[in-house]
C-alpha cells in the first residue's frame, strides 16, 4: 500500500507544480526574492519599507460561480474574479498590491484544470502590477466531487500611514461617486444560480434574449479590478478620496456602511446609475424583492468612493480621464443620530 | 426569492463574524490597526521596517486530517495544526510572524464549528505571537458536504535580509540536527486514514493497544510549532543557522532536498533517532516500504536544521536548554556530483 493507491498522486502533483512555477514566474515583481517552491516565498520591501508602512492584507474565495465554471468548463475567468476581489479589498484603504498566494484544493488533481486557474490567476497578478508569490495545491480525496475544486486568494499590499483611507474623515455632504461593475463580480451566485438553473430551468450554454449573451457569459463575467482607475487619485491628489467601498456579498446595503463613522449615513439615489441588464433579469425572473436585490447584489456598481463636495467634479473627470467614463455621483453622506449604526437610506 | 431560500443565510454569518471578532481581538499584537470587518487587516511595520526587511509569506491547509476531525466531532486542534504548519514554513527561512488570515469554506454554516475552529486558530496564534487579522468564512451551498469544511491558512512574516536562511552557505560537513514531531502533524493522512479505517476495519473512538491512547488522540495530535525552540537560536546567534527544512509532504526525502545548494548531498542515518511507535503501527499495518513511510510520513522528525560541525554542540545544546530534549544529530551534508538534483541519502 503507497500514497498513491490512497488517492494522492504525489507525482503528477509535482509535475502540476512544475508547470505552475513558470506561470508564477512570469509574474515576479522585483521585490521578489525566491523561487515557487522555497517553504515561504520572499518579497523584498525595499523603498516601500521607507517612512511609516503599513501592510494591508486580506482573504477571499470565489464563492458558488465556481459551479457556473463547472458546468460551463470553463476555468481562466476564476482567477481574474479572485485577484481582482482582492485586489479592491485593499485597495478600498488606499494600498496598493505587493503579492498574492492561492490555496487551490481538488479531490483529485486534473493538471490541465489546476494550470488553467493558476493561469488564470498569473495572468490577473500580472494585470495588477502584483507578484503570484506562492501558493497551495490540495489534493484530498473525497473532499470534492469529481471535476469540482475550490479556490481561496490572499494578497498583501502596502500603504504609509498617513496616505490609509478609512473613511473616518468623512462628514455630511460629502459626495458619493460610483464606479461600474462588469456584473454580478463574485457575489450572490447562489441566488442568481436557483433564479436561473432552477426556476428558469435555463442550460448554461443558452441564450439570454434579454442579455443577448448566453448563461455561462452573463454568469462568468470576471470581477474588475479597480487598481487602474484609482490609482492615479492615490498618487496624484493623496487625501482626496475620505472613503472607499467595495460592493461584494452583502451588496451596497451591507458594504458601504463599513466605512461609515457614527453619526453619519450613506444617502444613495436609485435612478442615478442604470441598474445593467443581468440584475433587472434576475430581479424580474426570481420575482426578488428590490431590498433583498440590494443587499445580495452591487447592482451596477462595483465600487463607491466618498469625496468632499468641493472636489466632486475633479475626482470623476479624473476618474472618467482614467477610463472610467461610467463614474458618477449616486448619492451623498447625510448626518445621522450618533446612537445608531451607520447604514444606507435609498431615496428615488 | 431570497438569499436564504437559495441556502444562504446572511443573518448566521453575520452572527459567526460577531463571534469569531472576540477571538480574533485577543489575538491583536501592537501592530494591528484595523478591526475585524475591515475590507483589509491591517498592520503596521514599524521598527521590523527599519532596516532591509523581507517578507516571508507561505499558504497552507490541513489536508485530510480534516477527515479525523469530522469523524470525531474534535474541531478544536484544527488551528494548531494550520497556524503552527504556516509558521514553520516560513521559520525555517528565518521569518517570525507577523499575521494570519484564514480561509474557511463550509456547505451550510455551523456557527458552532465555525467558533470552534476559529478559536482554535486564534488560540494558536496567541501562542506564536501573531496576530489573526482576518479571514473569510464561506458558505457555498452543495460544495461541501454536511458537517464538512476546509479550510485554509496564510500567514505573513519578517526578517531582515541579511538574516534569510536559504542553506545557500551549505557544505559538506555541515551537520543535520533533527528536532522531534507530535505525530503526523498534517501530512500523510490519506494514506494513513486507509491503512485505519479501509484496512484494520478501525473506528474514530476505538483504542490502540499498540500506542495506548484511540484512534482520534494518535491520528489529531496536533501539529508543532518550532519557533519557541529556534526563536532563540535565531536572535542570540544570527548566522548559526545554514538552513532548515520543514518536515510536510514528501518527507525527509522530498523536503530536505529544497534547501541543499547543488553539489551537496543529505546523509541521513535512519536509527540516530527513535521512530515513534504510530509510524511503526502504520508501516506495518499498512505493509508500507520503508521508502514511502520515508517519502509520506515525516517518521518522528519534525524539523531539520544544519549548522557547521564547530557549531554543533552548541546548537544542540541551545536547543535542548530551550525544551527541545529530542534534538540529536541525524546526519551531515556530503558531497555530491554538481549535475545531479540534491538528495538525500539513507545510511545505516
Amino acid at each position: 500500500m503507497d500514497y498513491k493507491q490512497s488517492g494522492v498522486d504525489i507525482d503528477a502533483g509535482n509535475e502540476v507544480v512544475r508547470r505552475i512555477k513558470g506561470l508564477a514566474r512570469a509574474t515576479f515583481t522585483p521585490g521578489v526574492l525566491s523561487e515557487i517552491g522555497s517553504f515561504g516565498g520572499l518579497f523584498r520591501l525595499g523603498e516601500r519599507g521607507q517612512g511609516d508602512p503599513v501592510l494591508v492584507a486580506s482573504a477571499d474565495g470565489v464563492g458558488t460561480k465556481l459551479r457556473v465554471a463547472f458546468m460551463s468548463g470553463v476555468h481562466g475567468t476564476i482567477g481574474s474574479d479572485l485577484v481582482n476581489h482582492c485586489v479592491n479589498d485593499i485597495l478600498v484603504q488606499g494600498a496598493q498590491p505587493l503579492f498574492f498566494l492561492d490555496y487551490l484544493a481538488t479531490g483529485r488533481l486534473d493538471p490541465d484544470v489546476a494550470v488553467q486557474v493558476v493561469g488564470g490567476l498569473a495572468r490577473a497578478c500580472r494585470e495588477n502590477g502584483c507578484a503570484l508569490l506562492g501558493g497551495e495545491t490540495a489534493e484530498m480525496p473525497g473532499f470534492y466531487a469529481d471535476g469540482e475544486y475550490d479556490v481561496a486568494g490572499f494578497i498583501v499590499g502596502s500603504v504609509q500611514r498617513d496616505r490609509l483611507i478609512d473613511g473616518r474623515r468623512l462628514a455630511a455632504g460629502d459626495v458619493l461617486i460610483g464606479l461600474p461593475s462588469s456584473g454580478l463580480h463574485t457575489n450572490g451566485y447562489s441566488l442568481a444560480r436557483t433564479i436561473v438553473f432552477d426556476r428558469l430551468k435555463l442550460g448554461v450554454h443558452d441564450d439570454v434574449p434579454e442579455l443577448g449573451v448566453t448563461v455561462a457569459d452573463a454568469l462568468l463575467a470576471p470581477h474588475r479590478s479597480y487598481l487602474p482607475a484609482i490609482r492615479p487619485l492615490l498618487e496624484t491628489s493623496p487625501g482626496l478620496i475620505k472613503g472607499m467601498a467595495h460592493i461584494t456579498g452583502g451588496g451596497i446595503t451591507d458594504n458601504l456602511p463599513r466605512v461609515l463613522p457614527s453619526g453619519t449615513d450613506a444617502v444613495v439615489r436609485v435612478g442615478s446609475w442604470e441598474v445593467p441588464p443581468i440584475f433587472r433579469w434576475l430581479e424580474r425572473a426570481g420575482a426578488v424583492p428590490r431590498e433583498d436585490m440590494l443587499r445580495t447584489f452591487n447592482m451596477g456598481l462595483g465600487l463607491i468612493l466618498a469625496v468632499a463636495p468641493a472636489d466632486a467634479d475633479r475626482a470623476t473627470g479624473a476618474l472618467r480621464g482614467a477610463g472610467e467614463q461610467g463614474a458618477r455621483v449616486i448619492g451623498e453622506i447625510a448626518a445621522a443620530s450618533p446612537g445608531y449604526a451607520p447604514a444606507v437610506r435609498y431615496e428615488a
